[in-house]
């Protein structure tokens, strides 16, 4: 049951890289960059949240480094939004929905991690919203734009911090099953909820 | 002694986060930031420093994850500057020295951390300077300006680093007691002087 | 021989940090920046890149702290950039050279010290970009520009990626040697082709 556990937080993980890696590689076809360019704005898209949450446990190297399943699933988003225009009314609805499932994993993913070295609520509250807005944070600054959480789109980081607050909520045997379910339909569901009614 | 010395270590530190708290959260006023991107920045403006010096020093997760205090006094600043419009002639010079007095006690603390870490003078000068200058750097970065450091007030680094050298000159059984008071009053002291004679 | 190697290994990392200081710095004139801003820029540009690989790494404070060698040598480099001019026609050449053996220099250290802690070839490879480009993109980054990797110059990223595959591609035993040789020679000989010929 551990390994499901363990393995269902990977599969979580990586979805969230893969979503992130094909946005940041579309945000670079949209600047014209080439293909050097593409991945890494895609692998930074895909790895900085993780990376960030995994430098600032310091329970070792990140995860992004010592499983090479997160490189390979960067680079996998990013030849996707390479091959196929992921632009257009088309991809609009599916683009939101891989962002908004990426940013409820990875407050999940954030928040667990950090109650795991046993950090207190509000760190492991704050460790969620990084994981979940850091990526984009750091992708956002490379291309020299203010990043979204500041300024253009603020649920971003309540979205992050309503999914992170109903994990740390959810009693703790449950909290690496149920709670993480709970936190990635939170977190996806109120983003998904803010584009539709532009809130 | 000990704990007294850790203590107001930890005080001088945190009235750091307070003010710079205030600070990011006064800037993203002006940016016309709402209440997500006040938070985001002043927490960023307040902790930031402190996260770049415990993740160089690689002595356990920062400090500002494991002790709550810290995240709660950035969110204080962030509330007062929502509340009480810190703006005008009549704020001019609380801010001036709520940004002095931080900058000293960040110079102090990074430092000291340096030095009980076992680095050598230079670096424990250049952890110094990161730590106090740091917060703000990347606060600049995140709304798209060149950090004032490299810029437009390089007075910053310049204090940061002559606090920095007196503790360091401080005999070592002092260092943490009145090394950390001395650096304070030149640090903040300089920063001072410099905007009030508009250097 | 063991110390040789760490010693060759050491000299060509501090090679790369002079040359970066020296090129922040410059940047740092062109800008029109003072003293400070000019060895911030320079400081920067020089250790940013080490100072990720290690804090990825996870192997203890990162080596720009432990060995003071690294803050002088990007201190010499950018005192030579304050004292001589490296500007104009005369200068364009030895800059590009300096800068191209920096990149080599760094994929080689980045790679080598990965696959010391273990990482696969994969995260090794990104290691060694990270090192080579990491300098240069907080350094554009705090300038305000879009970093050089993404958009103006990305035969960067593939000279450092290269130069990272060849050392791979070398036999254990010769890798610190042998391989450190080929991919400096490599990685700096395909970014020196790449502005000679205008890719």
């Amino acid at each position: 049951m551990t390994v499901d556990v363990t393995e269902a937080f990977r599969v979580v993980d990586l979805a969230g890289v893969l979503c992130n890696g094909a946005l940041g590689a579309t945000i670079a076809r949209q600047r014209r960059f080439d293909f050097v360019g593409f991945t890494v704005l895609g692998v930074v898209s895909g790895l900085a949240g993780g990376v960030l949450r995994d430098v600032m446990l310091q329970v070792g190297q990140p995860v992004a480094l010592t499983d090479p399943a997160y490189l390979i699933t960067a680079m996998i988003g990013v030849l996707a939004a390479q091959l196929i225009r992921m632009e257009g009314r088309r991809w609009r609805w599916p683009m939101i929905g891989a962002d908004a499932l990426a940013l409820g994993a990875w407050a999940a993913t954030g928040t667990i991690k950090a109650q795991i070295v046993g950090l207190g609520w509000l760190p492991s509250l704050f460790l969620g919203v990084v994981t979940a807005v850091g990526g984009g944070m750091v992708r956002d600054i490379c291309i020299g734009q203010v990043p979204a959480v500041l300024g253009g789109n603020t649920l971003y980081a309540t979205a992050a911090a309503t999914a992170s607050a109903a994990i740390l909520l959810t009693p703790v045997q449950v909290r690496s099953t149920w709670g993480m379910g709970l936190g990635i339909a939170i977190g996806g569901g109120l983003s998904l909820i803010a584009r539709w009614r532009q809130w």
